[in-house]
């Protein structure tokens, strides 16, 4: 393949640079492959076919890649392992994509200090495995853990279930190595556990999704172990009454390591696509967990109280692990069953969804629900909520169907009467998923004209001709 | 007074426009005022008279003070109960400082969303009160916590004796309002639990010691109050044995709620200021609590059993929370006894202290003991250790004869060589005082010449003229 490959393989000035950097093998330009490194798995975003993929394998040659492409005025755009939701790796057409899945070696695990040290590439699951057997946790998981990487993961701030009580990724953050948009080579941050010395260049960087730098090296700081926790499920009647469940639970003081939501829109779909005897005739469904070691019992019952008072129709504890991992898997597989569930919904498969993102304060979660219900009607588009109860992280999922342009029509309308709603609510236009492509003109509003100008102003300080992940955040 | 000020008040536009801004009471030109307001509590540090002393009441009005000292062109300076350690907020000749003590409001507790919303003059301990009411607790606790405000605590990144399980101020602030050097208005953050829309500004904010904006309004995240903490003490008859002893507690595993050491000097040091019965035999004196409710006694009987295979002489458990407060009351007063002992031990009064503040990664904390300990025999100045051992931040107290140039010469020495040691030890030239003055050469040194470009990239995107806070940091 290389052979048939080699005889038509394209050639320019900056592709010849790049092999001369990085090697052939490392400059991919086989069409399929660069249609194939276009997007990320986010709906409604430009994308188009970058002019070259390349994995470079060090610091080092991302440094060439970066340089060549600054040289003939291409644009780069950082990849990992296109998983995330915003289009925030979707390429611009022509472009040069860094994929960083080359550089996937964990470099360093030190118990004492609690960090570990890894390449870009490494995959969530892989760091998470490897810290666990020296008893340690990197506690963020996004839903795509199994296959996205840390650097993605860092570029996009990732969230996921473990926030609630452990915080986004940003939270693990100590030190980046980044190669900026000159070429050089910037070290951020530190290996100490604790250190204030000058801007806190690493928190810039973390979500800041390749507009400003490639990441290279990420420190992390991990965690001991937790000890296993105890889940529960609360079935309500009302998504309201789960709402006012989630701010009593806060104002009681109670810190669950886990509080989901699931919608009866989604416990369908999870039936249909994993049957596994959840309450499909529920309004909402919150899953709770508790990790406190021999305390967690005491904490699960003062959970399980809440809920009652809160209106709950029935609560009951998983009796073993094997049925609280089964419920969290139920809780995972929310995203590719309301993918199943949207395609069926239209003739042909053609339905899709749109994968919403927002944040409210925790007493505002309510009043969300209540108006997503409210927009899903006047919008004439199903919309089924999932997410992050217990810190206000929500999912809206607005079921459309890709073949009926009014249909779509009726989905964006949605999506922005959602993002209109969460704004007045006191929220934030995302809260785990970012800013990409998806919600720029969101952003906008949401840190007005100042703090677009003050993002500009940094975007041109650190890239002021625009070189990298054009197009993204701003 | 106020008549007699009025008869020789001093005059010039630039006052003229901030009295017409802000009225005659809340722009001072008393000099014994103006030199009170010269510098904080940092030695070592350049300082000057300012022209004058702002006391804003509202955004409006530092608005107001911002954009007159823009169009004359004379540097601001912000500051709160200059409590400071490394002269940050030191005046320069001629400045404006805008003192935030009169924006002093909580403005809002919110218990469900788990946030504070306050002004930057409110002292760290009145927030802490306040919300202490309502069952909430605000972590971070520097050791000027009793008169030092949440905007400087915010500017500086302060860190405390929390840090070890709960982290430094920025772990604690989700959003502020800040005027930046143009005199706009900047919100940065959220108010929701969650959210990674757009750069975090907040954070770059934070920690940049009043040189990008000048903090008017903070929204911080609460937990809830932690249960009551038990406490233990651990004996040590070296300084490496005690450093072994946090090394160990980390890489088992264990979070203690609090883990400070307590060197020879700093025991005898406390024992003359205010006697208690410290062992001042001992080399070293570990601290340590637990705050895990059911779980304290367990952990603490943990953390005993480490530091005793560790080699301590003595591990004993405070007997009661009485004996934990005073115990807790000794370390809080490490900073006033070594300035006296040092006061004392020259003739006249005129020793002082270089309070110096570094982070090492917790499994150098003996090898760091051991290089003090070293430095302070090579230079021949008495040299106290305490600090954050949990963390791996110590303060190295260099005593000096201030009446002696080559006493100050010789702490110098020792200073530069902590630094010195502490970077190769892979630690970061400040846990939690902050650059300021005191530590820019040694920022730039940890930084690289990369990091010293980016920040005055930033720097010269927000504030292109130099404005603010002129000389620190960079």
């Amino acid at each position: 393949m290389a052979g048939r490959n080699l005889g038509r393989m394209a050639t320019s000035p900056l592709l010849d640079d790049l092999r001369a950097a990085l090697g052939p093998d490392a400059v991919l330009t086989d069409p399929d492959l660069l249609r194939g490194h276009e997007r990320d798995e986010a709906d409604l975003c430009a994308s188009a076919t970058p002019l070259v993929v390349t994995r470079p394998s060090s610091t080092e040659e991302v440094v060439a890649v970066v340089r060549a492409a600054g040289r003939h005025g291409v644009p780069v755009v950082p990849q990992g392992a296109r998983t995330g939701l915003a289009g925030a790796a979707n390429s611009v057409a022509g472009a040069v994509v860094i994929s960083t899945t080359s550089m996937n070696a964990i470099l360093e695990i030190d118990p004492v200090s609690r960090i570990a040290v890894v390449q870009p590439g490494v995959v969530n699951a892989a760091l998470t495995a490897a810290v666990s057997e020296q008893g340690l946790w990197y506690p963020p998981d996004p839903g795509s853990w199994e296959s996205s990487t840390i650097g993605g993961n860092v570029a996009t701030n990732a969230g996921g279930m473990c926030c609630v009580k452990y915080g986004v990724t940003t939270e693990y953050v100590l030190g980046l190595e980044v190669v900026l948009a000159s070429g050089e080579v910037l070290r951020t941050g530190r290996r100490t556990a604790k250190g204030v010395a000058g801007y806190d260049l690493t928190r810039l960087f973390v979500g800041s999704e390749g507009t400003l730098g490639v990441i290279t090296e990420v420190t992390v700081a991990l965690r001991p172990a937790p000890a296993e926790s105890l889940t529960l499920v609360a079935v309500f009647g009302s998504t309201a009454g789960a709402g006012e469940a989630v701010a009593r639970i806060a104002a009681q003081g109670l810190s669950p390591s886990l509080l989901e939501l699931l919608d009866r829109t989604h416990l369908g779909a999870i039936e249909a696509y994993r049957p596994m005897g959840l309450r499909t005739d529920a309004e909402a469904l919150l899953l709770a967990a508790a990790d406190t070691g021999p305390r967690a019992a005491a904490d699960l019952a003062e959970l399980a109280a809440v809920c009652e008072a809160a209106g709950a129709e029935e609560v009951y504890a998983a009796s073993d692990a094997v049925e609280a991992a089964a419920l969290l898997q139920a809780r995972r597989s929310a995203h590719p069953a309301m993918e199943k569930y949207a395609a069926e919904a239209y003739p042909g498969g053609s339905g899709g969804l749109i994968i919403d993102d927002l944040a409210v304060p925790r007493g505002a979660l309510a009043a969300l629900l209540d108006g997503v219900a409210r927009i899903s009607a006047e919008c004439q588009v199903p919309i089924g909520v999932v997410g992050h109860a217990g810190d206000g992280n929500m999912h809206p999922n607005i079921v459309v169907d890709r073949a009926d342009p009014a249909s779509l029509e009726r989905g964006r309308r949605a999506f922005d009467e959602i993002m209109r709603l969460g704004l007045d609510l006191g929220g934030t236009c995302t809260g785990e998923h970012g800013v990409g492509l998806l919600k720029r003109d969101w952003l906008a509003r949401e840190i007005g004209p100042v703090g677009v100008r003050v993002h500009q102003a940094i975007k041109a300080a650190l890239d002021p001709t625009g070189l990298l992940n054009p197009g993204k955040v701003l």
